[in-house]
């Protein structure tokens, strides 16, 4: 098996995400791997409560007690699809324009070897040069961005045109994302001003808001997204504050109002057919948890992503 | 705008409700207003966890993070009502009856300058006072009340006629509520006796359990609510544990099974269209709190509650 | 009334489960008594997170505020059963064997003066002895397992037999479930491996995942249950990890993507009709509650578990 | 032995005081008591954080863990006083003068039996109604007043005149204490005004501040308590935040610079000698504490006071 | 008098340092204002666990609960000071040189009305612009440096000169600090290498580790820094994390070992006789604090340090 | 440098105790090495509170923080030890007697390797194998048994001879131990019964109370430890349950009154000079920490013990 067992693990005394090999990206991943989840503990872009950058060291942890058959697709992913744990971006902590290269170039290393990368935040100011990184490999992306929030603010906001509210608008200014691929999913709450979904809008975005999944079901929902996609590469983007505070307390900018975590792993499972190129998992804020809960979800909502990449890779 | 932007908010460095202007009641509200939020930290009408008396202050803290565009019904209530923070209810903290005369008196100040009162408790006692000022006003009122609780305890239970499990017995028997117009959602759990609903069955009560709420839908139950209320000035008083402890884990008297986050929402939001008079948000206990999901619950609530009195001072 | 007043329960100054006479299993049960709750405070079965050994002094903590009359069963089940607190099982807490031989010894003594054992766990190691003495008195049973996982096991996976993840094969193996009468509810999450399944699979046991539970609802699964168990005497082993760690964070293997704490009351309240002949609630790790909310769950489960064993013998 | 051993404490399946027998004071404590451990769960006089109430019970778990001998003192206070758990004081909560007259019963109800009384809060302004009942039996008193605050404020500060900083005012007033007799120890911080000294100096109160228990040692200081006491009967009232939050942080309003348990535990024991008639153990606030950190300290001094209490009735 | 009365407080409902009037910097401090109370909401020099953004807030909360009147130093600093609550820095937060060119201003701008500074951090790189300011004014000043780091660190460690690592290196480097006149206390742990030492031996600082408070005592200590300081202006820099974990849990990078409260409210206290031109109080990290403790004693820190300050103005 | 960079750790993602090398020890330690930290996930001997389980993980995290050079002895333990984390004791984990076989075997390796065994526990009954292993290499072994409790209990007490209260009776009766070679530090609290130092007077073991410690010092008890021990091999056994409560909450049975966290990081560095053969840390329960406060202490009480160790064999 490619997990670990529980004695293999006990002996070794430490906590790759999912008991899985160990292997730093700075050495070159293994051949065949395909999948590398790198952790990205960077929150230097966060407005609010800052946290997410330990959350790499606590999924990890969490992470360990998930076992590796999914019964419901009815595969292993660690082992279809040869996981590893590549360690975290390495970065200079204080220059955001730094870190957001170093991210680009891991993410960039990762897909060179032929692997899917899977991100764990930090804030959700990484998703950024990920996605740079992955347009760059495949082409403009189909993205599918659970969250809260639109993150497609402008820099008159916080005085910086770089920041974990900021991510899509770019990417969409930046043409990494396809016309009309951009699929937001869970948005809810307040907005800053009418004008906030201007950004989105002209780039065709599509907006599903948490009344339409509860109305719908998370099921359906996920059916458009998927009929829309196509064949297009698709990248996804979890932001965990997507999920109600009630399952995901450890997160800075919590709404209430939000997905339960049956949903938001449905949503995920429901890719299963897609061609998904990378997935990140972002703003779970381990000081503000409670009991691993975000954690933990974090960890589940990376396997599920995992299967779906596990049978994309078996097509 | 009439929030305050996120740079004079920090300049301040204080935290009224919402970043709304600052207006201590006391010195009389500025000509326009229309909303005014009053905070009420008294806890001494509590029969099991305290704490209650804390809220006021969290939930402003909580509230800082919530913008004022109301996506959904397209209006920022905060402008639309020139809403402002009007310090808390003064009271002797150890005097029952004076701190119920104070509430009394400072909510109808609040009607005398023509805005609507919104209530941040303090525990459920804190209601009678208000519904007293609010029907003086406005005459035998609905009421829309949210609870776990049937709240129409008599002094049987404790030996003491006003704490936080009587203020709908009050209300009714003193005639506060218009007859049939005594509204309760989210009721759920063991009752004391069976004979604990005749006191609401003897003036008209609707009782709509959790069950109705999961099986018909908090829409159609806000529907039935609506067409009972016509035209009549509606209360709303929304203590905070009818919502399930998963999402409102800081209160003091937490019955499972409850709404959820979502469901809770939607139920304020869904009232759009009635004539709104005041309402109160009761019962969040700050120490019993997780990172501030339940005082960030309760700022949610009262937006929505904003929006819909800003939706009928329109009409 | 058979539950002590409030004013009864302040001068005693101590926490029975909800407020209920204490009766010490070692002195004898009172004549008449219908069901005795019983304490196992023991987690030395525990594979992950330890804790539950403290769960029945918090659950006796918590269950003081449930109240005694059901308002949808009609019935106070606390009278109706003549129901007491029998104390915890006592045990040498380090020789696993001797404490599932006590654990067994007191569930039959319980069963032998005409009472329906509650235990309140404790990890699940303690269902199987309870399992083996009910078995003894009323013949195979069937089995309502609700849980996030099969506890299947075998000693291949720890090194041991008997631990919280085994006590179902052995139920199945050493025939004290009637053929076919094991049904698993709440099931979710990635298994060990594709035979998981196998060993229940074996035995005719039906599995009714999450899925299956949202999609059909709580209710229509229970039914399915209700009409396959008919007039066999039924054993309710409940798992607050098959709940949501939102809902249930107080326990050692958290799953997300669970049960709600409203469908988790419906489930049992639903098995109105059933010829209960004994339940446990196992797994509440209170080191990692927050705010009580699992021990207040657990506490209401009883309740339900209570209605429907008072109903049962009122037939 | 008189302490339950722990198989029958686990029989037993609850918590009394040090796993005492159980003997709520309305039926009468058992012949030869000779000290009863009385609840008060009883907040309703805290002017800032709440939460008191709830401190008989987490006291009485916490107490569980105590065992019995005493090795410097060289005595098993439990038996050598045939101590019990007297239950709660019973009240009907909201009146606040109606809670201090059942106090008043309750102590003189436990002297009257010949036992020492040992109250275990509660807010501080318990302390007045015990100390009326000891008084009335034995005159005025000499008190050690342990305590972060003075407590003796007047009815200026917040428009009542019993809450929980005004105790000692009316004891002294009251002449409850022996003129000159009222020692306060661990007195510290900052003061409303220059004149909150006046009302104990008017009265001859010795303060004993912090620094100079730091400076001097706390044997020293409690030598001359002991010598100033001399044979006059001594109440010991312990308010926990004399203790820094660093060892009690499950309090009200604390106060940080305070004594250490070390300190604490030191200066109960120095009074081995002194003819101990009542002791109280205040403001243990369970919802601000953690890990049991101040119950647990609340249940030492508890059993130090009962070593001392035991040392005067063995003479 | 000049801090709000409790009712005054109440009815304001919002929380300002100490109930002080409110005063925010931008509309210029109240003539004869003497010291001006600045929260600095900013952690982006933090290399460790973040979140002492949040500080400034928080102290607020906690310092209400502080009285005026300094018993031992015999004066009520508010008045004796006219001090206000100068809101918070403004910056843009992602910028954290425009974040130090603002710190810069504003304690500038304090200092230009006359009125000492005392800053509320934030992480502990806001303490090299308050420097500047302070040095423009006064000249090379006399450094009080209470830290468990020597924060004297170059760039080679984080890959950046300017974090919470390196404040005192460049206020050394940039000549802001007279000759010999650092002055380091709390100082203690394993370093990252023997030459840590060299920056500060280089320019005379002077080290007293904790164990020479410890053995010396602390008041031994300040009398050295006193004399050594003699009419020097001081700049006062406390890092929380000077005080031992126990005492000081919220805060970002603890060190076992440290100062109890005791010592470091003394240690401030001591300086009564110095000319105190600025002060701050750093890296308290809310999300790691508990019960208010950390945010507690950062309020008394600060009150001692104003009543030092109100005793150089009184000269 | 031995210890990895800042960078190099972020870049390898995981956490080994101190940032060490990792070399699981099954596959032979590296040459050279001088001490091998080994965890051991075992808390089935706890009689209260469990969690300690959990401990390697926390303070192999809490570790990460602590830099090498140790400025007080003036040298670098990592590296003059050429340490390693050697990972976890493999065990299967519900046979008690088969994981001290296990720990036995692992730590006899470590010794045969040439190296030092520092043991992470886990509850105190880890430490009886320990001993046996290090006692077989070295002959009876002089212990240095830091802790609150004497853990000299018999199997009357809990009906078992080996848990974590044992370690001790059995080191003492199997003669593991020098004769009069048993230096108890930190004891303190109610015992048992007064028999309950009998066992170690039997063996001439020397008892120093917490009260000693105060009084004479933490210095002056190590030099009577130091001149007592001479050449003999010296084991050091910390429980962190000897540290008061304040400064390690995460612990199963905590005691009030204990060491500070300086005395007890005092008291291992007073070891300078000795023949440390042996460490263990053990009872950090992490379920019940703060804020890492514990993991973090025991992290620094481990890099003392290095320090002397590396002393030891440079000597």
């Amino acid at each position: 098996m490619h997990q670990q067992s529980a004695a293999e693990y006990l002996a070794h005394g430490q906590i790759p995400f999912f008991r899985l090999p160990s292997a730093p990206l700075a050495a070159g991943l293994p051949d065949g791997t395909g999948a590398a989840l790198l952790g990205v503990p960077f929150d230097g872009g966060t407005t609010y409560r800052p946290g997410a950058r330990l959350a790499p060291w606590e999924v990890r942890r969490a992470s360990a007690l998930v076992q590796g058959h999914h019964a419901l697709l009815g595969l292993d992913p660690f082992s279809a699809l040869s996981a590893v744990d590549a360690g975290n971006v390495v970065f200079p902590p204080f220059d955001a324009a730094a870190v957001r290269g170093a991210i680009e170039a891991s993410v960039a290393a990762v897909l060179a070897s032929g692997a899917v990368p899977f991100l764990v935040g930090g804030d959700h100011s990484i998703t950024l040069p990920a996605l740079r990184a992955v347009a760059a490999r495949h082409g403009p992306l189909a993205v599918l961005h659970v969250d809260a929030h639109l993150d497609t603010s402008g820099p008159e906001v916080w005085g910086d045109a770089f920041h974990h509210g900021t991510p899509l608008r770019h990417a969409l200014e930046d043409r990494l994302v396809a016309p009309g691929q951009l699929h937001q999913v869970g948005i809810r709450g307040p907005l800053g001003s009418a004008g906030d979904v201007d950004v989105g809008a002209r780039h065709g975005a599509r907006v599903h808001g948490v009344d339409e999944v509860v109305e719908r079901g998370g099921r359906a929902v996920a059916r458009d997204v998927l009929s829309a996609v196509g064949d297009l590469p698709l990248y996804l983007s979890f932001d965990v504050d997507a999920v109600d505070p009630a399952f995901a307390p450890g997160t800075g900018t919590p709404v209430p109002g939000g997905l339960t975590s049956r949903e938001a792993l449905l949503l995920v499972r429901a890719l299963a057919g897609v061609r998904l190129v990378g997935m990140d998992v972002v703003e779970v804020s381990p000081p503000f948890d409670h009991g691993d809960a975000t954690s933990t979800l974090a960890a589940h909502l990376l396997f599920e992503g995992l299967a779906v990449a596990a049978l994309a890779r078996a097509r």
